[in-house]
C-alpha cells in the first residue's frame, strides 16, 4: 500500500512532515510518496537515511494557508495538495495524508475524487480524547449551514467509521443538543432527531455539551459550524487551565514545591488531551481516504495520521461509504461491525 | 431596594437559596422578598435570625424542573416563580432572583414583564471566566434559531450590559465565528458580521472558540444553541480534566506526594473557574430585571446574583435597554459608558 504525504502543507512542513513519513515508512506502515519540492525535501531526507522504498513525486507548487482555496487550485493546477490527490484518482496511492489548508484539502478532494455513493455532504470527523477512551465528533467544520438530513448522513458516515476503523461495536451514536429531551433543539437538531429515532442506527438521543467527554457516545453529530466551535473551544480552555493552574502554583510556596513533583504527570496529560497526538481527522464522504492534519502537527502526528490511513484503507471505508443508504434512500443502514 | 427570589426554585431549594437571601438582606445588598412556601421557608430561617426587614410572600405552587414551562404556567398561576415575577411588574420588586426551570422564568419574564423597547429576542447573558477576567457571552441558550438581526440585538444588550452593569468602558465586541476573517462563517454570521460592521459599536469582528478564554474579547455574541452547547461543553471539560489530573496523580507515587501540596490550590482554581461562582445570568430584553441562576447554586451563588440584580438595579439597566435602537431602526446606538 502506498499513501501520499503533501510534505509541504502546515506549519512546520517540510521538515516535520518528513519525518514523520520516514518514521511511518520504516515502521512499514506503508509505502510512501512525499509530494513536494526535491530541492527542499532532499536535504531534509538525507540525514535521515529513508528506506529505499520511500519515492518523491516532485512538485514546486503550494497553496498557502491564507490563499482562498478555490482560487488558488484554479490557479495552482501543479500545488501540492492537488498532485498528492490525483495519485489517489490514479490508483497510484491508496490515500492522501495532509497538514496544509483545510480548504485546500477538502476542495481538491471534492474536485478530484468526487463525492461518494449517496452522500451529498462529506464531512470532518474529529477524533475526541474523553474519559472512556477516544470517541468521534463530526462535522467538525466542512459544513455551516446544514439540514437535518445532512445531520442524519453524518450520523451514518461516523457509525460506518467508528465500526470499522475505530473497532467498536455498535456504536452509540448521539446528537448534539441543548437537552437530553426529544422535544428539545433547533429547527435543525429536531428535525435531525426524527430521522435517527427512526434508522436502524444504535441511536441514543441527544447528548449536551456537558457530557461530551464523559465519553458514553461514540459518535457524536453536529453540523460543522458547532462543531468547530466546540472543538477550538476545548483546545483554547485547556490552554487557559494550564495556564491558570502555572499561576496558581507561582503564587503559592508550598504548591511550588509539590508542583514539582506533580508537574512531570501533568505534561503526560497535557498530551494526553492534546488532540494533535491523535494524528489526523478523515474527510469522509469522498470517493478515497484524505486525512486532514492539524497545521500544527509534528512528526509523530503526522505518523499517527499515516497509520489512521492505512487503517481506513484496510478496512475497505470508502467502499463502505458507497454503500450506504442515501438519505431518501430505500436501503436499509449497513449495521458494521469490525472485521 | 427590594429584591424577589424564588425560594422554591433549584436543587438545593429552599435551604441553600434561604441562606443566600439571609446573607444577602443581612450585608444590606437589597430588601429581600422570599417567594415560596411559609410551611417549609420558617424552619429554614429560624435559625439563621434574618433580618427585620427579610418579607415572606407565601405560595403552595412551584414549577418543577420537568416540567413544559409554557403548561406549567398555564396551570399553576400562583407559582412561585410567577409570583416573584408579578411582584416586579406591579412594582413592590425591583428584580427577580431563581435558581428554578430557566425555561419557566424566561416565559413568566416575557408573559408577565414583556418584551423591552424595540428588542424582538430577549437572550440570556452569561458571565464567564478568562484569563484577563470576566467576560460576558451571549445568546447562552433562550433562542436556538436566529437570524443575523437577533445576534445584532444581542451585541448591542451585550455591550450595554457591559458597559454599565459590569465597568468595562467601551466594551470590545467579538463575533463567535470559524474562522477571524471576515469571509468566514454561516449564513447566519455572515449577515451578523454585516450589521455589527456597520453599527457604533466597538466591533472587533469574529473570534474563534479557541480564543474566548484568553479574555480579548469582552461581550461574545453567538446565538442560544451554539452558546448552550459551548458553555455546557466548558462545564464537562473543567470537570473532566480536574477527573483525569486526579487519575493520573493517582498513578504515580512521586506525584501523589507533591499533590498532597498543590491540592489546596487546584482546589481555589475549580472555584475560579466554575461559573455558579459568579452569581447568575440576567436574562436581557424585558422590562424589568430577571436574574437566571444555576440549577445547582449555592447560597454564595443566590448571594452573588442578588448583588448582580442590585447592580442592575443602580444602573438603570431596564432604562438602558428600552431606550436601544431596534435592529431596523433608525436610532443611534447609545454609546455607554460606566457612571
Amino acid at each position: 500500500m502506498q499513501i501520499a504525504v503533501d510534505a509541504m502543507g502546515g506549519d512546520h512542513a517540510p521538515g516535520e512532515i518528513v519525518r514523520g513519513a520516514v518514521a511511518a515508512a520504516r515502521e512499514k506502515i506503508a509505502g510512501i510518496i512525499l509530494v513536494g519540492d526535491k530541492r527542499r525535501l532532499e536535504p531534509e531526507l538525507k540525514p535521515l537515511h529513508p528506506p529505499a522504498s520511500l519515492e518523491i513525486v516532485h512538485t514546486e507548487q503550494v497553496v498557502e494557508m491564507d490563499e482562498q482555496p478555490a482560487l488558488a487550485l484554479r490557479r495552482k493546477r501543479e500545488a501540492s495538495i492537488i498532485v498528492a490527490t490525483r495519485l489517489v484518482k490514479e490508483g497510484r496511492a491508496a490515500a492522501v495524508v495532509s497538514a496544509g489548508s483545510t480548504g485546500a484539502q477538502m476542495a481538491a478532494a471534492l474536485l478530484i475524487l468526487g463525492r461518494s455513493g449517496k452522500i451529498q455532504r462529506p464531512a470532518i470527523a474529529t477524533i475526541i480524547p474523553t474519559l472512556k477512551g477516544p470517541k468521534l465528533l463530526l462535522d467538525a467544520g466542512a459544513n455551516v449551514d446544514c439540514r437535518p438530513e445532512h445531520l442524519y448522513e453524518f450520523a451514518l458516515m461516523g457509525n460506518l467509521y467508528a465500526a470499522r476503523v475505530m473497532g467498536i461495536r455498535e456504536p452509540r451514536v448521539g446528537l448534539l443538543n441543548i437537552g437530553t429531551e426529544a422535544c428539545k433543539g433547533n429547527e435543525q437538531t429536531l428535525g435531525a432527531y426524527n430521522l435517527l429515532k427512526g434508522s436502524p442506527l444504535n441511536f441514543t438521543g441527544n447528548i449536551e455539551g456537558r457530557d461530551i467527554l464523559a465519553g458514553d457516545t461514540d459518535v457524536i453529530v453536529c453540523d460543522g459550524f458547532v462543531g468547530n466551535v466546540l472543538l477550538k473551544f476545548g483546545e483554547g480552555m485547556a490552554q487557559a487551565l494550564f495556564t491558570m493552574i502555572g499561576r496558581e502554583i507561582k503564587n503559592s510556596f508550598r504548591a511550588r514545591l509539590g508542583a514539582a513533583l506533580v508537574l512531570p504527570t501533568l505534561r503526560g496529560l497535557k498530551k494526553q488531551v492534546d488532540y494533535t497526538e491523535y494524528g489526523g481527522a478523515p474527510l469522509l464522504g469522498v470517493q478515497g481516504i484524505s486525512i486532514i492534519c492539524h497545521g500544527s502537527s509534528n512528526a509523530r502526528a503526522i505518523k499517527n495520521a499515516i497509520k489512521v490511513a492505512a487503517r481506513c484503507v484496510e478496512q475497505g471505508l470508502v467502499t463502505g461509504l458507497g454503500q450506504l443508504p442515501g438519505v431518501n434512500g430505500e436501503g436499509e443502514v449497513v449495521k458494521c461491525q469490525p472485521h
